[in-house]
């Protein structure tokens, strides 16, 4: 076994900080979390599970904002450095893209960006019937967003796209639901030839029995593409006898057919610790949402969400992860 | 409004018995019922919530025969009358469609046959990683059968085509669900360009504020093609102190557009009421699976399953019915 | 201890039938139960739950019945002899009584109706603000009813008037409830001086622990006046691990402290038995909701709803029920 | 394999009809069910659930006999025939066993009797604490009886002895339980020295991935020693959206090391099918307690509690049962 | 639309605290929060959701004081300026007022106290028959305390008195409840001519489908009359999936007919935040029971319990309170 | 009464700290605390309800120690003082004690360990068929363990030995559980000749009507022999509408039938307060395991488990407590 590279394009400028002395951890918190406060609009509660994108010589992103009604909203952002953000005070209100009959906006929840080809794409829980499932949309400029038809019926959450295209269709990850707090929850893979209609649904995760991830997983940043598979951080939740409990962990998935789990990892790679991940509007809350990635160093900068208040960045590298999750697989 | 006229084929031959003296109902039970009793054959222990078709000279279906483990199997069966039936003693075994990859056969019940343009296609909710989606399938003589991919995730039941493309693209009623009894249900609508991939949700019916289709509504045959409209008839559920209550009503869909209701029945057609209806294996149900139509007299015979438990006929007339639903619409 | 008496009027042409040889049960049935077909009106499912009363030389009634939408309504109704009923087609609309603003009707149920001073009132589990309230309103004829304000906030069912005021006010019995089925439910008393303004609430009756009385208890008939008390029928309900069995047992009220329990049968009076309590809408249910009384004899005529489905007739005498409550008492 | 043959005593005098004509039932009904109806001592409100055993040339029992206060109370009886019943009016009062400091009584019900060396020994799920558990007691006349510790802490139901020692130590069944309707249910293995202290606890059975079996089981009649392992009757429960339904099997048990499962009925051997098994206070029951064997001849006679409101017969014979356990076992 | 005004007395020596600088929010904390802490007598275990008055001079309180065996009292306090408090070690003892007869004392918590023409009236959550239902007494001096009838049936909790009657009639808040912790809970405003009868009853606000009041919404401090309407401080809870989030939000209400609402904030006004807000007995909990006011210059003093555990002060003015509801209405 | 004085050994190094200045509470918390962080082995996510004993002149320990999986495992340890651990990497891995069949290893947590006679025997929450029950084992030197028989059927927690036998035979508390979070819980007393087999269960002490130990209570540390009774320091929980909340009272239990309860805490002694009680995997968690005594002194060592997450100490004097039972007993 040769070490994992990263398949995707070059980073100089990732945000970065080197793993701490004495530190032995495979993941490690950046010094200066949370990089997002709660407060950053006037409007907001809190801002989280959100999603950043590296645009350009900048930082693109799509920022779940809780207003102070406790709505969820979307709201557009950008950043030179991917730390210091600057984030819409209005929401990201969509246009019906060509031949879409999307619904009314209800809510938006828990984004993920994706560039694809030619634009980004962007996936969130969105509010259909009252119900969740999973809202696609699209910008080439994070200035003009287009909503497409919803991928499913509900009940669905935490829906992420592949980077590119598996065996010529489109492909994403999703977790069924329930119309509540959901105390069950598994990965799915779906395709698409057309983002539209979507079939051939393979199951790729279940929870296990016992430990961090028994009650439920999902998906969390896109798969990130590396020489030994697709690098998927995900979130898993235990119930305690005072709630849920969100961890990450990662798996590798096989490049062609992704819905093959090559390894998964046993114990947790992020775990809540920090006062800013333990206290909070929902305590215990790790919750990993974006990944930014330099090809030629094998950084990566994982974006999460924590305690559903805050936006936090941790740090790991490609090489490691990848040794961490075979070696310590399920 | 002039009187609907169904779309379809004749029938001459369609299983039929006059409204009897004295009733001014316009669904009435035929006088032999059941016509399907729990143990025809000899491993099952009900038949009940199945879908029969006329074919050629004859009829053919595909049952529900839970058997004395209390699995859910589906068997073919054949009849020249409709009402007499022979069935398989062994269960279906589906061969895989060309290019599908069907999983593992869990489950199989409350299946619909439709016939559209080449062959009789047969959907159900079907086991898949454990939990009820709806399979598709097809056949051209009830001897061999073909499973194609599952039309959508987890968790979905009562999926049902309708008998043409509408608007160019196949389509079909569903109704998503949890993984148990499900104490909520909604009739939605779904669009494929090749049965396979599926998009361009749309709600379509909702459980009312109280009455017996409160709890849940859910599609029952495939809808029949009228002059005036889709004729749907469906599930309604109410939740009494001591379970579930299932009932028969019927609604009317816009041909073109069939997610738009044109009228929907306040009152039941059917409710349970005869001793084989309120007592069995789930006492008070009345669930309608199938119906044959005879265009040229508007005569419409509807099988359902009684107390999940045997196989019951009920009768009425297309421009009655119509006339019905329009005048005790919600 | 003396027999007890009863101290309204005579009723010499009381519904009545003698107790049938070799039975020793206190309270026996009618021989041609059920008196109410679930269909006697056109538009009904079930005829259940209602109540009448002597009204000069005939007999008048407020019924519960449920249409064939299931929707919940009460109609009025008038028979010769008590055993045979017309009712309204059209169910009961009532116009404001002085003073009053109640708000728009939603459903009606479980009707109770009294005799007052000058007027029969009538209470019923009423819709408000979409949740279950006790109703009142009052009529002179059964052709024109009042509305008055609702007695009280969400959640109360089965309010039950007392026939003359106690202690110089009028008087209820009623059983807080909550939005659902209600796994719980305890009688409390109240006093108002006007009918529409309710308080100097008391608790009656718990559910026991154990036995047919466990789940909950709530008041049938109007209170019966006797020489030694005021005589309660009341339902009483069980949780089997199939649902709710609805029983029917009596107390003995302190004539002039009713929330005072005199005595209270151990055992029922009466339970699900016959096919038509056994086998309905809601199996296994005897509900009482009204009683006829002739004094001179001491008979008693007690009209109950069975399965939810259908309205019978039991028979009784009050010395014999008193001294059956006393011997027998919890 | 050789056919199995019954290892106890011949009882010539046994209960018996032979198989119906036409009928291919391994287990068949006796033709004039229920044995025992509801109301066979003035005080009950139901009889079923119970035990009877062989005792010199009579029938001797212990009999659940739920009161009209809906108690649970044990009661003895005796017959000639074993068809014809005569019941003591007054419950089983206890007197306390050498030794032994049993709790207060509180309720009693579903009781097993087994014979084991010099006396007669009752099992029965005993109210301790308010809780379920498993009670203790012996009788050697079927007039006084004693009561020892309860076997094991709350919350426990359904233990049945071994009709002897299993290497060396006295052996029950049993299934732990919670304080309600339970929705769970595996039989478990457990061994004692002297009756009062158990220990070296197994696991015997689980419920089923699916079917009749699915929600829980629990030990029927006391085992019964073939030739071939032990028989064991039990029920399995199955959760419909209106509740349980409970059902008859088989399984054959290691002789020497009884947790260990030879065989297990995939399908049900009785279900609830005739009315009087379908109707009553709980609908849809068939529930094993007793079973009489001839060794001479192989004939089994199973008495089981229909509907929780009777006492029914049904027949077998040994070869066929255990034939049928093995080629269809799960 | 001109500035509101407070309708009451002049306060000067108002607790007071300017809003600090950079702080846009129209409600602010008091920099010296918690001004009760959890232990300021020596038997409590927390003081929260309690209820100060101005009292002549000075002011005086009824506090919520959980004692070390978490059982919930009432207990007097008195203050020379709102800050600094002295609670007496002992519980309130009330006697019985004129003509009422309260149950026996169970417990007390989250109280009101509001002065109505000659005295303070005290309003709370009081154990009636062992469920939760609306207390109601009365005191002149803070030290003798008069229990009158309880105003309602159970379920109810957070019941809020008008500061003048009317339309002739006193009138209150209330918030009808279940049992337990209870996931739902509307406002409704109710009438009575003598403070013990209670009718004309209306429904004043539901919860929000989402948001941070989507659960339920309560009552906070009495309504505070200025020229534009009742103003209302109220909570409004949220489930997350780790339990309740509490916050507080105000309305303004018609001065005649209360139960219409002008207006009502859909964001928040104050929403936990700091760590005695986010940490305590119960997490994440904001709950306003009392306001000060100042009409002189429109200073506004609300108290509120922070996380179930001490007791804190926020300050606003009245005009930006009402100008805020306006801007920012559902 | 005179004072209560400890009857065990006299142990001099035991970990001690004085009553703080100020601070009038009969337990008082260790100024250093926690004493075992909860990453002091590398694969641990935390370290809480552990048990220690002092050992000779030094101190061993069984911990339980969730691994980064979250699985739950025992660890065995040791300490010079009793205050600085030194914890084994590697999880106890037990060998068969003669004659006992242990069910393979699934997870252990909550350990007591108890010196009795010649060994340290150890119990915890052992997986049992999935299910949690009570585990037995014994060392004699922290090195090698040797697992017992089960004591119980599943579904138990909580199982603590007393040091000594009582009337002869082995004693044990244990507290009946269901199968998750078990919102139920009371303390029950069983007997054993051999340590297999049990028997002659007494309920000990139920939760209380409200307060601190309204939901359940257990078992703490091995019940301390004084000259007044056995003083057992317990668990109870409260369940706010944010979940559990766990604080630690004592009883007196009668020295010769320990079922007997001498007094009881109506107050706690320690509840969750300090951040690591009140923020960590499980916020508002104190949990006691295990105690130290020195007779000589009276003084009392207690170790609790804080937040799930870490290991702390308290201290406290018999003399006090034990009066402090007896004067604020329920």
């Amino acid at each position: 076994m040769t070490s994992a590279r990263l398949m995707g394009p070059d980073l100089p400028a990732i945000p970065w900080e080197e793993r701490p002395e004495g530190c032995d951890d495979v993941v490690w918190r950046f010094s200066c979390n949370p990089v997002i406060p709660q407060d950053l609009i006037p409007s907001s509660n809190s801002i989280f599970n959100s999603a950043v994108v590296a645009c350009g010589d900048e930082y693109s992103g799509v920022f779940r904002c809780d207003d102070k009604r406790r709505m969820m909203e979307l709201h557009a952002g950008r950043s030179a450095n991917g730390i210091d953000w600057e984030i819409d005070d209005e929401r990201i209100r969509f246009e019906a893209a060509d031949g879409a009959e999307p619904s009314e906006w209800q809510y938006g929840y828990d984004p993920r960006v994706c560039f694809i080809e030619d634009r980004y794409y962007v996936t969130w829980c969105n509010g259909f019937a009252g119900w969740p499932t999973i809202g696609v949309g699209y910008t080439r400029d994070f200035e003009t967003f287009y909503q497409m038809e919803n991928a499913f019926l509900p009940f669905n959450r935490n829906g992420v796209l592949f980077p590119r295209k598996v065996g010529g269709r489109f492909a994403m990850l999703s977790r069924p639901s329930d119309r509540g707090h959901t105390p069950f929850g598994e990965i799915y893979y779906s395709e698409s030839p057309d983002l539209t209609h979507w079939g051939r649904h393979r199951l790729v995760m279940r929870p296990t029995l016992g430990g961090w991830q028994a009650t439920k997983v999902g998906a969390g940043p896109n798969p990130i593409e590396t020489t030994e598979g697709w690098l998927l951080f995900y979130h898993g939740v235990l119930t305690s006898c005072n709630g849920f409990v969100y961890s990450m962990g990662a798996a590798l998935l096989d490049l062609d057919e992704p819905w093959i789990v090559i390894a998964r990892t046993a114990p947790y790679l992020l775990h809540p610790r920090e006062l800013y991940e333990r206290i909070g509007d929902v305590p215990n809350v790790v919750f990993p949402c974006a990944a930014l990635t330099d090809a030629a160093t094998g950084r990566i900068a994982v974006y999460y969400g924590a305690a559903d208040t805050v936006t936090c960045l941790a740090f790991c590298r490609v090489d490691e992860v990848v040794e961490f999750v075979r070696e310590n697989a399920l």
